[in-house]
């Protein structure tokens, strides 16, 4: 399979983009398509030696900034190396493509030249987040706001067929008895001893929470075809023992970045508590590899790239601050997510 | 003024409240009315010395539990300790209730007993959060679910007056430039040298949230009464420069959570990180210290408790497992708002 690269989104484009994909090409022997501005990425490929087989350039010319309109710069730039990625999935060119680029544009490609997958009204973007227990999924992380009962219910069994699928694939021993089961005709690893699903709420009840939550969190217990284990709060977003969390996108994008963003904070604020004296700056040095394993369990990089689940082909929408290793990643798990056929298995019914 | 300590309330009730609360008495001459059952009170004030006029005891012998539904317990358990102690304040005796047990049920004594003020159809929690920019209020952190623009256009009110009535007042010197400004007939600090007033989003831009954001978002922009600076992101909750932070209670309340959850799991992510070889333990014991003034700058009880504002009187809640130090820090800020007479403040219009 081919993975379709916006050569040409994020902050680090095109170089790290580039560099991200050659080393998935050398590294991993993964075909990549690089797509924007032909001599753009020439200069930046003669940085590298690589198989010519493994790597080859779709003409692109046109850019889709960070301050276009997501729906109306898809349609008006047809020649915008993100249009043109999107399309060689839909072509049948590519498995896949990955964009660190205008997450806005990106769903909006998906959903104007992918479609919706049938009986999905709206798409969720599942991501990977590193927890102690092991990597979870979040599902809506920020595609849709204003979620209702039936869009949560939907993002639980499209979470719950990744993390199965994808996630255990290569990240963690399935878990015991994985009776199979079946969801819309089509067999799926789930039930009892499928990925735990939970719903992020405001108390462990099934009466806590807003209307939309309440109502999925019915529907959900009794879905036999499901291992949905009930209502998580916010303090037990990193330490649940759950494989997905669902929830609405509003609250899913607020609580990511603000994963993110605290991260950020304590280990500023531990960096200026430490450089106050000097035995603790000794100290500091002394425990500095400590943090180096935390940041490693705690990179976003690891995981790479989330899919928008519910289209109809794979598009994994990357971090704007990606980096070569993350893109690298990224490409790596759309490989493995196209092999497992996720979006046959999201579509069959 | 008299407080109002629901003695029998919280997780360490009644012992640590009832140390809390001569704490206060003593330490900071705020007369304290300790409600519950009288021999239990009695029975634990053996163990310290304090005025006589500066405690008082009011019997009430029954207890509302965590598990007991809220607005029933209030209507059924009229002689419980935090239903009496409500009462007082409904009656004059007291000015202000602090409790750290049932939080539905002090909510639900607060609308039954003390009632709305006028114009406010759902009062809010207002929740002081630490942070390196200093403290901020986030209101609303959990009283209401599905909240409509109005709603959260209401917060941001009711949130600023408390901004820079209470917290400003003791904890941080006033903003330049604060020309008295005007908001329903009464005159408030506010305006663009007052609390700088943020909506919790998805996106800065205006176009970016759910529905009742998006209009909350156009009638604060237009509002020349109010600092509003706009939307801020998870990421920037805790280092955003900004005195409130408006958003649902669903949303409050999960973010609230999950930075509670975010430092618990990383400072323990990283103890284990550091006990996994001696060198790295001599250093974590020389950056000890360090964590300790980041501990005391976190520390949730520094702020004591948050208000429910939009209610005919001042009920405090405190966390569930508030120990003596938090119960006398919510006792003192329970009097500061009580003397800056925040409720008369609110109603007026």
């Amino acid at each position: 399979v081919r993975i379709a690269v916006d050569a040409m989104g994020g902050d680090h484009a095109p170089a790290e983009i580039i560099e991200g994909a050659v080393a998935a090409a050398v590294g991993d022997g993964i075909p990549v398509m690089l797509v924007g501005a032909e001599k753009t990425i020439t200069d930046e490929l003669k940085r590298y030696r690589y198989p010519g087989d493994k790597v080859t350039i779709v003409h692109a010319p046109e850019v889709i900034s960070m301050d276009d309109h997501p729906a109306s710069a898809v349609r008006r730039k047809r020649d915008s190396s993100l249009v043109a990625a999107t399309r060689l999935v839909k072509e049948g060119a590519a498995a896949a493509i990955i964009s660190a680029g205008n997450t806005g544009a990106q769903m909006a490609a998906a959903l104007l030249i992918l479609g919706r997958l049938p009986g999905v009204e709206r798409p969720g973007i599942a991501t990977v987040i590193p927890s102690p227990m092991g990597p979870k999924v979040l599902i809506d992380s920020g595609a849709n706001v204003d979620s209702k009962a039936g869009h949560l219910v939907r993002f639980a069994y499209m979470g719950s067929l990744y993390a199965s699928r994808v996630l255990h694939a290569g990240n963690r021993a399935p878990r015991p008895s994985t009776a199979p089961i079946h969801w819309m005709g089509i067999r799926v690893t789930g039930g009892r001893g499928g990925p735990r699903v939970a719903l992020l709420s405001v108390g462990s009840e099934p009466t806590k929470g807003s209307e939309a939550v309440i109502e999925a969190h019915q529907i959900l217990a009794q879905a036999g075809d499901l291992n949905f284990v009930g209502n998580i709060e916010g303090r037990d977003f990193l330490s649940a023992d759950v494989d997905v969390i669902v929830c609405d996108g509003f609250v899913g994008n607020v609580a990511l970045k603000l994963v993110e963003g605290v991260v950020f904070t304590l280990t500023g604020m531990i960096g200026r508590e430490i450089r106050r004296n000097p035995l603790r700056m000794l100290g500091g040095m002394l425990v500095k590899p400590a943090f180096g394993s935390l940041y490693r369990q705690f990179d976003y990089a690891t995981y790479g790239g989330a899919p928008l689940l519910g289209v109809n082909g794979l598009s994994v929408i990357c971090h704007g601050s990606s980096r070569a290793p993350a893109i690298r990643n990224a490409i790596r798990f759309a490989e493995r997510a196209a092999q497992e056929n996720i979006i046959e298995c999201l579509s069959k019914g």
